[in-house]
């Protein structure tokens, strides 16, 4: 049996809602195991600004380094979306805190939920049986790069080390020997130095992985081929930003951005939170959808070499999906439950 | 009557089958309204390359600019994809072409065709009557940003100045004017500088067209909304790689990539072409589909204040659709016509 201390940064919009069912999961894993799960919330975020006016205060920071794991709900308010002029704003607060905990590896699974193809936006046939797990580098490329203003204009700059490109590349290509043996590096090496770059270390590493096929597909086309043939994806390894546009794309695959978890690893400890965002036009009304977040629990259950535990949580998820207890995001046509009352059946279920 | 000289950079692969129909076309459009279309057929890309070293020789460059419209099949050949070391890549004419002509707008329209749609891996009620343009920006930010390698990595610097931002946004604010007013800026300003800057200039813009709806959304949300809800798209703005990658997901709702053309319009001659590409294993076959590039060749027509002409090619494509006069990728369950015989069937409609 196992102690394990989580640092909760709930965040913003139905974070808080959707990290409290998940919370709600892991002590039901711990009572029946006999684990024990402490959390330390603590706040980042707009909420972080209100209160501190720092997106990501220090004592946030300190709490995660001292945690097993980190859990994150969601964060960003509309307030600051449209004000090109803010200083301050939520997402510093996310990007610092990936790159102060060195987690440059962003890792998310879509696969095709057999009881949600119906809900799906694409044609059953052509998802039916999709399973794909991206792995997105997530603390370089023009997220981090230089930024900022001239005289008559603005600059982001994308820069790509080897070291950086080799790390997450040994990650993906492990998880394809775990898998079904495909990994598919995507980027736009007609056009840009740094995915020439990113070519070249995959090449490089790719011997030393013989049962990995390596192929390899410029974005515009993977952005066509996500829709067209999902199934033909295993491991797609990619750089931050087209991780970020291609990953949230991916999802539609699911039926629902409500059901996709993430976990992101790297030098210090790993954090887990769902890839949707903080949806403020649900905040409090107790109707998101935490099944992201709980999925997002068993993926940090994984992480501690809790298996049973975690395969246990994928199963009561599953429960909840076929009896249909399900949010409003699922519910169509059948009668939706709460945020709530959705972690309360997962929990019973554990 | 008109009397036009039309530079044909007909490329790679499928590229001269495809323009050697849209020159069909035009010619039937020419003797049928008395016209007068003369081609003048030039090297670019790879066929350039092995010709003379350069993917876009200066003899091209100048018979693009005594042109009044230029007519591009697809360039691309796979010999260079894989090779991240290559110094010349037929990519680098297509680039240098567009910064030479000063194309700094690339338009392409996505619409749901009626008989297509149970080709689309989308769900049918999800796309009956989508109809939105793209208006890309082309000779700007990260493609044209200083790019290089330094001791142990690489860098593609992204950049963008209020003048290239504003006449491509004055663009789309007017096509949103002739349809049905609505624009969305698609840009990551919750992370990126340049994009901060192009929601400023859009938003400073918006006053002057109080017709015009204006919406913003964040890319990665673009790519997933695409697909979920393509109708609520109108007129979509974007920067240049958000563009490329958007607009290829976005053609899926099309039933195939072989339908879409584009123009791209600046300073000078404007260039018409499909967003294909040069689909080398179709090479010399007689398969690939020429409609995305007769629709170009209905594009240039427009442009050239030809209405009726280009209204009736439209026509003509409606009426292979119709008929299933179609190439392969179009054919199932039908039986396939070739790229030549859907041409002579379009020309015969005009
Ligand atoms: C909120 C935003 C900065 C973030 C990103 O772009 O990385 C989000 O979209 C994500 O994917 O986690
Ligand atoms: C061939 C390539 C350089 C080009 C681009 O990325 O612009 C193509 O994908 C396009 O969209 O026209």
């Amino acid at each position: 049996v196992l102690t394990k201390k989580i640092a909760v940064l709930a965040g913003d919009g139905i974070g808080p809602e959707v990290c409290q069912e998940a919370i709600k999961v892991l002590n039901a894993v711990g009572d029946r195991f006999g684990h024990t799960f402490t959390f330390d919330h603590q706040l980042m975020g707009a909420c972080a600004i209100d209160a501190t006016g720092d997106p990501l205060p220090e004592e946030t920071l300190q709490a995660c380094f001292e945690a097993d794991a980190v859990l994150l709900g969601a964060i960003g308010d509309p307030k600051y979306d449209n004000n090109p002029a803010a200083k301050v704003r939520p997402e510093q607060g996310l990007l610092r805190l990936r790159k102060s905990l060195g987690l440059y590896a962003n890792i998310r699974p879509v696969t095709a939920y057999e009881m949600l193809i119906p809900h799906s936006p694409l044609k059953n046939d052509r998802i039916a049986g999709a399973d794909m797990i991206f792995f997105r580098e997530l603390t370089g490329g023009i997220y981090f790069g230089e930024k900022g203003r001239t005289e008559d204009g603005a600059y982001d700059n994308c820069t790509y080390s080897r070291h950086e490109i080799s790390r997450i590349a040994h990650l993906a290509f492990k998880a394809a020997q775990n898998r079904r043996g495909k990994l598919t590096l995507v980027d736009k090496a007609n056009v840009l130095e740094t995915s020439r770059l990113w070519r070249e270390v995959v090449q490089e590493l790719s011997p030393s992985y013989p049962d990995v096929k390596v192929d390899y597909l410029f974005v515009d086309n993977a952005a066509m081929q996500l829709i067209l043939n999902p199934k033909q994806f295993d491991v797609i390894l990619t750089e931050n930003m087209f991780g970020d546009i291609l990953s949230d794309e991916a999802s539609v695959i699911a039926g629902s951005l409500g059901l996709l978890p993430s976990s992101s690893v790297g030098d210090a400890v790993a954090l887990f939170e769902p890839i949707h965002g903080s949806y403020p036009q649900a905040k409090g009304k107790n109707i998101a959808n935490p099944i992201a977040t709980i999925l997002s629990a068993a993926m940090m259950l994984e992480h501690f070499g809790l298996l049973q535990e975690a395969g246990l949580v994928r199963y009561a998820v599953e429960e909840a999906l076929d009896k249909k207890i399900v949010t409003q995001d699922l519910a169509s046509p059948v009668v939706a439950y709460s945020t709530e009352q959705v972690g309360t059946f997962v929990a019973s279920c554990v």
